[in-house]
């Protein structure tokens, strides 16, 4: 029976083969899933699969069903789902939420994508500190099952101010009779809603937590971060790095429409448009120039080609260092000449190999000698603008608070390839005027 | 005192430190450090660090140092480290160890890197199923702590072969006098050693996990692999992903020397460079029609550039698809049609564009209107061209067995580069002949 074999699949198993199929087979098994399926897995299935996908399975979707499946969501997973959810059902969902869920779905809301606010959960345990730790079992013993994720529950007092918390590991190989008070953890990590997603991500890689509490200005627990969602946090980080640095706007639906997926990637094909516009302008200065000595025409993408790959080099190393929260003031200076230098060795080296290939491919000319130094002073000297550029963009934008990824390489490529050109073909007719 | 700081300061925190400090500060602070700090928390700093950071650490530490640190060591972390330390040193160290820990060992070497097996702890807790819950939490309260991530125990018959586990959660909120057979989770997800970590990542990805047993090809437990690894391979196999897409071999030690780091990339330069030497030679071959009509040399880096980019957003998206495991033989073909539709839509466009640019440009030429042709078709076959290759190469990287990452931008850059001029130019000398 298909309700047998859609209740064996885990609703991430169910996402997953959705987003592979082609529309027309994903809403015929959606189709065939979406009665069977109880409100709480298609909740995850939604949940699960990527915004793109969750767009169309949540149009095929009757009001009484959206409503039927958003009322079995906790209120951080409304929170998530809302954006793609029609007014109606919120509203109607909302009206049924009790007082303190309401406050919660409105609260995660608020808080700005890519917070700690907006990826933690609202469920969890919290005791009191005058208790034994037989107390705490008997206590815990009262739920039917523990929050996902809980590998701690926290003490707070009865304002809610947290004041440490109590690991089960600590719980269950110490002596019941202990107190909360004498075994609690009081020097705990602590995250605040407005924190960053990302930086929350690198303590939990660093400290290797589970689970981390989430406070409020006055020091109140709110919620909590768990590991689950700090996996996704990396993943979608890391992706969107990958998918800014191609030009993309956003993860695409594999089977979207042509013309979706041509929208989502005419931003960056367009300024590259631009970019290359004007480096065509930069050779149309010099057309005089590429007239008398042809060869010009075809060396000159060398020089742009390897200094960009070389600029790319040190800035890919340079966003990964500020990923890592590893450049600071002190050593930015000696990174810097650092960098150079290496562009220096890189460039001479290089330099060296692209004027003996000119040199041996036109060795009959008459210029032949001035062609090996034209080409030999061009790499150097690009190589140095695209590791300088190559760490100029990611800096500047970091200082101007944006992604030091965004669209840094095509803001390299136009620098190495204007630039490639004006000096190769600027030096060209210096020496040969 | 320096040795309450360092008691202070998590492991994790010190390799921070440590990683972001230029050489002869580097040296300095470990200087410090290293005698002050017991054999444990120095581990963990060299375990933590980058292996190019860690290399030079360990160089500055005497041998008897060394032999205390990596006793101190998990015969899991022992494995991880023993590539970095002198040989002297693990055959003291091994020596020393029981006869189920050497094995521990020798076992944890003999995993290749990336499968499982190099990712797994052998610290965890086991049970058996006949007894009471009861019975089970006495039996932790034994423990001084339980093992780091413990969010299961596992259930072992007398030959080591996995029956079942029973989470934390199971065991706290259930009666205490309730069996384990009763109560334990007899459907688990198990991981083999030999399986990739890779796989093991989406695995817990989708299902949330903490912790996975692991089993050898008997069925027997083994091991036990823990989310923090997974999010270590996660952020590692994210960044090899982006180093090597920029033409990087390794990470680098922000301050290593000039020459390490040019060492770590010549070797894509010099690809790149036989890349360019390549397309310079297209070039050559139409020098006769450049001569007559220079203004093909500041157009064709134009054809070039953007079927560079627009291939460059489809490898992108499918080399994701392919590392979210979404390309099935059923759907590989309407993608592929999908995506070379997409192309085409972009050829028209932006080949408008460029055609409207270029007519513009030489207005007054009179050779304007086949220009104009010629940049057109050029933009629309090297879109082709660009979203063809694109596609080829992961998926021919991947059937070969390689990361479909790869080098692949390198490879789609040559052709849209080659491919490019000897379309714009082959194109412009049948038009103007
Ligand atoms: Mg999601
Ligand atoms: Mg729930
Ligand atoms: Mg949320
Ligand atoms: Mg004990
Ligand atoms: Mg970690
Ligand atoms: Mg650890
Ligand atoms: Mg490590
Ligand atoms: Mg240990
Ligand atoms: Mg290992
Ligand atoms: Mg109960
Ligand atoms: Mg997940
Ligand atoms: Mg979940
Ligand atoms: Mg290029």
């Amino acid at each position: 029976e298909l309700r047998a074999v859609i209740d064996d699949l885990h609703p991430a198993d169910i996402a997953y083969v959705l987003e592979a199929l082609p529309p027309d087979d994903r809403a015929e098994v959606w189709g065939l899933v979406a009665p069977e399926a109880d409100a709480e897995t298609l909740g995850e299935v939604l949940l699960e699969a990527s915004e793109a996908v969750c767009e169309s399975l949540v149009e095929a979707l009757s009001h009484e069903r959206l409503v039927q499946i958003a009322a079995a969501l906790d209120a951080d997973q409304l929170a998530d789902l809302a954006p793609l959810l029609p007014q109606a059902v919120i509203d109607e969902v909302t009206q049924s939420l009790t007082t303190e869920e309401r406050e919660d779905f409105r609260a995660a809301l608020s808080f700005e994508e890519g917070s700690v606010g907006a990826r933690m959960v609202f469920e969890m345990v919290t005791i009191r500190d005058d208790v034994t730790l037989e107390t705490v079992l008997r206590y815990l013993r009262l739920f039917d099952e523990l929050p996902d994720h809980t590998d701690q529950v926290f003490v707070i007092d009865r304002d809610d101010h947290l004041k440490g918390a109590l690991s089960l590991n600590t719980l269950l190989v110490n002596d019941p009779d202990a107190t909360v008070a004498d075994l609690m953890q009081t020097e705990i990590f602590t995250l605040h809603a407005e924190d960053d997603a990302s930086d929350a991500a690198q303590a939990f890689e660093r400290y290797d937590f589970v689970s981390a509490p989430v406070i409020d200005r006055r020091g109140r627990l709110i919620g909590r971060l768990t590991v689950a969602e700090i996996v996704d946090v990396i993943r979608e980080e890391t992706e969107e790095q990958v998918l800014s640095a191609a030009g993309l706007r956003e993860e695409e639906d594999m089977f979207s429409s042509v013309w979706e997926s041509a929208k989502n990637r005419w931003l960056w094909l367009g300024i590259n448009m631009g970019t290359a516009f004007f480096a065509s302008r930069v050779i149309g200065a010099f057309e005089g120039t590429i007239e008398r000595i042809v060869a010009l025409a075809a060396l000159m993408p060398i020089v742009a080609g390897i200094a960009g790959n070389s600029g790319n080099q040190t800035m890919t190393l340079l966003i990964r260092s500020i990923a890592l929260g590893q450049i600071t003031p002190a050593n930015v200076r000696r990174l810097m000449l650092k960098e150079l230098a290496v562009a220096l060795a890189n460039g001479v080296v290089w330099g060296t190999v692209a004027a003996t290939f000119a040199v041996l491919l036109y060795f009959s000319a008459p210029y032949v000698l001035k062609l090996g130094t034209v080409m030999f002073m061009a790499m150097v000297l690009n190589m140095l603008v695209g590791a300088a550029v190559g760490m100029a963009v990611p800096m500047l934008l970091k200082k101007l608070g944006r992604d030091p990824a965004m669209g840094s390489s095509v803001l390299l490529t136009f620098t190495t390839d204007s630039g490639g050109f004006f000096i190769f073909l600027g030096l060209a007719t210096l020496f040969f005027s």
